[in-house]
């Protein structure tokens, strides 16, 4: 079946009439290429369908969540036979506790859990805590990081007051000269850093985390009793079956997790140290559905199968292929792409690709041949990216390529993303 | 079967070892006589079982979600037909668009809406929203209410800097002239006024609004520019099938709505006129699950039932059954109770207790008695407590008076609300 997009238009203009810009958020198309949907009707393994019924391998994996394919069927389970049970109670079920154990039983650095709904406010919970065990105010974030959309970190500033953000500090990610330099132009008031477990912006190539770097942000936290908080919300178990610095031996105070440890159910979590149990005692957060069994239920599943299960050489194995597959590709076609971060977790850009107007035209290619690839963003990839989805998957972009090589004195910049950069 | 806690005190040990505190937030029974258990096993209609197997009539309804019963059939059969097509996927289905259309249907003032998971980030949304159209910085919360656990409204202060609230302002609920006072000490700063739809605060008499203070704080808005914000997370689609000022004929600019529009399942919202939409289009706010499908196919059920049956009319019905009986039997016991608030959302306190020892005691004897009640916080009806619930809860009760009637000299203060009122 051709692909088309006549329900897609529709939807876009009723949309337009009861949400503010017809969408928003970090699943809103409006960076992406036009022909991109906006709205889906279901998902199974590694495939999603859009309201227009086009079929899709889709590489975003619901931004994350997807670790081990939609609707994964005993993740389902047991999150039903949860559901029977009860979901949202005037109290938590004890399975809070069985999860609590299980989580900090996979994180090395962790004896305690705090589960909550957002990724943001997982963050926000470790930032306050980081102040409250200090009784200090700064707290350094790497620039350009992302760690959530709530006052104090949000990337747009529009209703925004310079106090939201009056203590939160900028470095450089990866730049250990630079983190000491914040520590000694804020001596004595660092509350607590953020890291992420590799640097993953948009629109930029992703890099590993240095050990030198990993290493100076324990060290200068231990020297001045600021809180290490690693940020695993977007990365957490697609580097490992535990922490994502464990592979370089630094153990962070808290970690602040979500998207994925539930396959796609709605929780997200804070983990800490026992240094910091007695501040996490003190702080006041609270949800009306962060204590559902439901999504504990399908946690405690996902995590099971992160533990006893081979889905991460699955994930890396697919994601390798998928590398290799487009490299060889580019270079035949005589495109230079650059693919960088974990091939887990990949961000493809073009080389000579200033206003990323190739990028743009490549996915744009791919979309319509029934790949789902984004041209800004690290893309996600689930254990249920089998062999014969990348295989299908690497005839879509090797056509993609081909047409994008006649069209490429015609393409365009991106509006909405000119625009964007342009206020930068 | 006797009522016991054996299994209860074994799950709070080991909460102990991987929670903070052993719990945390508002479903933390920390503040709830001793007796009141920590974990639950499950619920169905309006009934509630314990970790122990201890069956209640239960009139937290988790605390608000809970409208029309837990596993009410007609929600969870929308929901599950809707997690087999897929939930968590890389962009929302299309119901996201249904939902928008019928809920803002059902809310006069609204145009648009946009869709979050906790109460807190709907409000928190409100008053950025307010800041990004007005670029004013002063945010007017009624001294007391409860907004949500964000920094900027969070009622414990651990961790909070002063920053963080620098622009929130208190005026006095229900008072015309503390509002227009507020609005003068920050005259051509305001960018918005939070009001719940009637007062509702822990440990104190609640009280409806008053026409002259919802009719102040329209006009005050109308004059200056600022935007009026009914916060409905609490009381929403308890009071009516719309707004809940509506039978006073005022109409904010935004309102938030959270805990009970999809039966349970994690949802919130904030609704708008169209005068705040171009700064709702401005703001970036996100989650990880906020597209999620599937408690958009539960909301648009349960919006259904609020619109099609006489849930409210039971609801109501079972809140003044319950009122009527509980003061006629207060009276004969020789208690003096004042039973304030709407009959579906109850607050009870008794008379000559300054530190709460004689309700204590009272939710003590209830609760071993098979009713599950709170001594400090207003409660929720559901429009699944039947008659014979009422029946049922009455004849708990009764005894519950006549046997706090022989302890009465023996009460004590708790401990823990002893320490939070000598904080304050």
């Amino acid at each position: 079946m051709a692909w088309t997009n006549r329900r897609a238009q529709e939807l876009r203009e009723r949309a337009e009439q009861v949400i503010p810009g017809g969408m928003y958020g970090h699943e809103s198309t409006v960076l992406m290429p036009a022909e991109f949907p906006q709205f889906f009707s279901r998902g199974k393994g590694a495939r999603l369908w859009d309201a227009d019924e086009n079929e899709y391998v889709d590489f975003l994996c619901a931004w994350g969540p997807n670790l081990l394919g939609y609707g994964f069927e005993p993740v389902e389970a047991a999150a039903a036979a949860q559901q029977a049970r009860g979901d949202t109670l005037t109290g938590p079920s004890e399975i809070m506790i069985d999860l609590a154990e299980a989580f900090t039983g996979m994180v090395s650095h962790a004896d305690w859990a705090m589960f909550c709904k957002n990724g943001t406010d997982a963050t926000s919970m470790a930032m306050v805590t980081a102040r409250a065990h200090t009784g200090r105010k700064t707290i350094l974030v790497a620039r350009g990081a992302y760690h959530g959309a709530a006052p104090w970190c949000t990337p747009r500033t529009a209703g925004i007051l310079a106090e939201d953000r009056a203590h939160v500090v900028h470095y450089d990610y990866n730049d250990a000269d630079s983190l000491a330099d914040a520590f000694k132009a804020h001596e004595g008031d660092v509350a607590g850093v953020f890291a992420t477990p590799f640097r993953h912006e948009v629109l930029a190539d992703q890099h590993d985390a240095l050990l030198e770097y990993a290493l100076a942000a324990r060290a200068l936290c231990d020297q001045t009793g600021a809180l290490l908080i690693v940020d695993e919300v977007r990365a957490g178990f697609r580097l490992a079956r535990g922490s994502s610095w464990s592979a370089l031996g630094v153990q962070p105070d808290l970690s602040t997790w979500g998207k994925c440890f539930a396959n796609g159910y709605p929780i997200s979590a804070l983990l800490g140290s026992n240094v910091a149990r007695e501040a996490a005692k003190q702080i006041f957060v609270t949800g009306s559905f962060w204590f559902s069994a439901t999504p504990m239920a399908a946690a405690i599943e996902t995590l099971r199968q992160i533990r006893e299960t081979d889905y991460l050489e699955r994930l890396v194995g697919a994601g390798r292929r998928f590398r290799e597959g487009l490299q060889q590709q580019a270079a035949s076609h005589g495109f230079g792409v650059r693919q960088t971060g974990p091939v887990q977790m990949p961000l493809i850009l073009f080389d000579d690709d200033p206003d990323f107007r190739i990028g743009y035209g490549w996915v744009s290619e791919c979309l319509k041949r029934g790949v789902y690839l984004s041209p800004y963003h690290n893309m996600f990839l689930s254990s249920a990216h089998s062999e014969a989805d990348i295989a299908q998957t690497l005839a879509a972009t090797d056509e993609a390529f081909e047409a994008l090589k006649k069209r490429r004195g015609s393409l365009q910049p991106h509006p909405a993303l000119s625009a964007l950069m342009a206020g930068h």
